[in-house]
């Protein structure tokens, strides 16, 4: 018989491409979250039933009664603005903790029939002095989004120790693909658009990226190895590339000879350098799958099909 | 003209003699939290205006509406039981947590006008092989209560560190005073009066005891000390004492010769040794006032009277 999954915020960037890649492997997925999936959506990503409602415990347990009883949940629901957590922390914090509690409570519930995949972020680290950096670097979130998925983390390691829910934590890196309408490329398709390259920072800053089918991939791994012991990842490619780099080989993908230029300023919450040290995922045999030039091109493509409607 | 203080969780223990002590201090005490308190209870606690309502950001809002802006919240509102924690991990984080995330907000959204004091636990320090315990010691809870009391602390340490929310954070060890009734002293009357003085655990455990009128001072003081570099203190007497060392001079009160004996038992969330380095609060200026055999005979009478009714 499949197996049952729920995915939480299935209709999110990284949930929508977690439920594909899930289902491909033959699961059932379940999705629940917010946003509105017509048909022809939900087939696109695998998704068999789609149930919009906010990620609370009760929605959870009525989801069960009507969709069935999940064998494994994949907590993709939350917020990934930095910006907007200093804007609005108390949305974040119901966003991305409370959230967690109410999936967490609700595997716990079931006590351990349910395996639990929590995408983190590497905003837990903070502002490291040293790279790559090691899942056992003290964490020092330099914002509230920050903050609060250390919180959630802190959650999963205290579902797991005290109930023994098997989890798992990926603390995802510089994640992109088609879809994602925020962060540094989309910035960059709509300057590239407006023949206006110039970027906030220096340039120099280190990013480690990863493309979203990969990341979906490892939250899959991640469930295999959802355990009491609670294992933390980073998910990375475990390369760093500055971002003059990336918008570089971004600028030679969209026409000949568009270079980006650079303000030179920093901004609050955003650390210098962030490469992941990859050892643990690679042990578990993942490698990336996508190269940064395929999914560079490939972002290109969607966003002048999409949003020029070329 | 008098300032005014939101207390929240005044009906409870710790919040009742906070509201007390700042009310003859002059402060206008204004309580909001779980519970009904009439009009003579009202009065002998100092409170002002009583609101019987969940401590969520929207009812701080309506009663700052109703009963005046405050200058202060000291946010006492919150469950203090490690057992129920690992019953009701989701209560406990509603309570302990979220709480605390809307006390905090409710002064984030008034710009540094709101000081706010935040009771912690020495629970937040789990098992520690040293003590005394300095502040500085790492957290390491080993109970979902313990957890959720780190997590209110870090979003502490976020709101002054991110909007200068001027906080104080005081750690609370082992407080006892008339009026509590759970742990113990509450258990100790229960087993003096049943005439089976027997206790769970080995007797050697090591507690700082603070009565809670020296709790409630302490807290009037971290208002005082709150700043946007979020203070975080101990609070409790600096002297460790063993449970047995306790019921025996608890027994003594109660009636000649009665001793108690142990199960020599453990329990899950019960560390050994819970004893307070309180060098930083005697730099406030902090003595305790109420001598432990003094508390002891408070708390006895008062449990004889009301509980009792002789």
């Amino acid at each position: 018989m499949r197996k049952t999954v729920f995915i939480t915020g299935a209709a999110g960037f990284i949930g929508r491409h977690v439920a594909r890649t899930l289902a491909t492997q033959g699961w059932r997925v379940i999705g629940v979250g917010y946003g509105n999936l017509v048909t022809d959506e939900t087939r696109t990503w695998g998704i068999e039933h789609w149930q919009s409602a906010e990620v609370t415990l009760d929605n959870l347990e009525a989801l069960a009664v009507a969709a069935g009883e999940p064998d494994a949940v994949i907590h993709c629901a939350g917020s990934g603005l930095v910006g907007y957590s200093f804007e609005h922390p108390r949305n974040d914090f119901l966003g991305n903790v409370l959230s967690t509690l109410d999936a967490l409570e609700f595997a716990r519930l079931r006590a351990g029939r349910v395996r639990v995949a929590v995408p983190s972020s590497a905003a837990v680290y903070g502002a490291v002095a040293q790279y790559p950096i090691t899942e056992d670097t003290p964490l020092s979130p330099i914002s509230p989004y920050g903050v609060h998925k250390v919180m959630a983390e802190d959650l999963c390691r205290a579902y797991a120790a005290f109930w023994q829910v098997p989890v798992c934590i990926v603390r995802l890196f510089s994640i992109f693909g088609a879809g994602l309408r925020k962060q540094l490329l989309w910035d960059a398709c709509h300057k590239a658009h407006a023949r206006s390259f110039r970027f906030f920072g220096t340039g120099e800053e280190l990013r480690d990226w990863l493309h979203v089918n990969d990341a979906a991939m490892l939250m899959s791994l991640a469930l295999e190895h959802a355990a009491p012991d609670c294992p933390t990842v980073n998910g990375g490619s475990g390369e760093g590339m500055s971002i003059q780099d990336m918008l570089g080989r971004f600028g030679k993908i969209w026409q000949p000879n568009l270079q980006p230029d650079f303000t030179g300023e920093t901004k609050a919450g955003d650390p210098a350098h962030y490469v992941a040290d990859t050892s643990q995922i690679r042990a578990w045999g993942f490698t990336p799958q996508v190269s940064l030039d395929e999914g560079l091109a490939d972002y290109i493509r969607w966003f002048r099909q999409t949003e020029l409607l070329e």
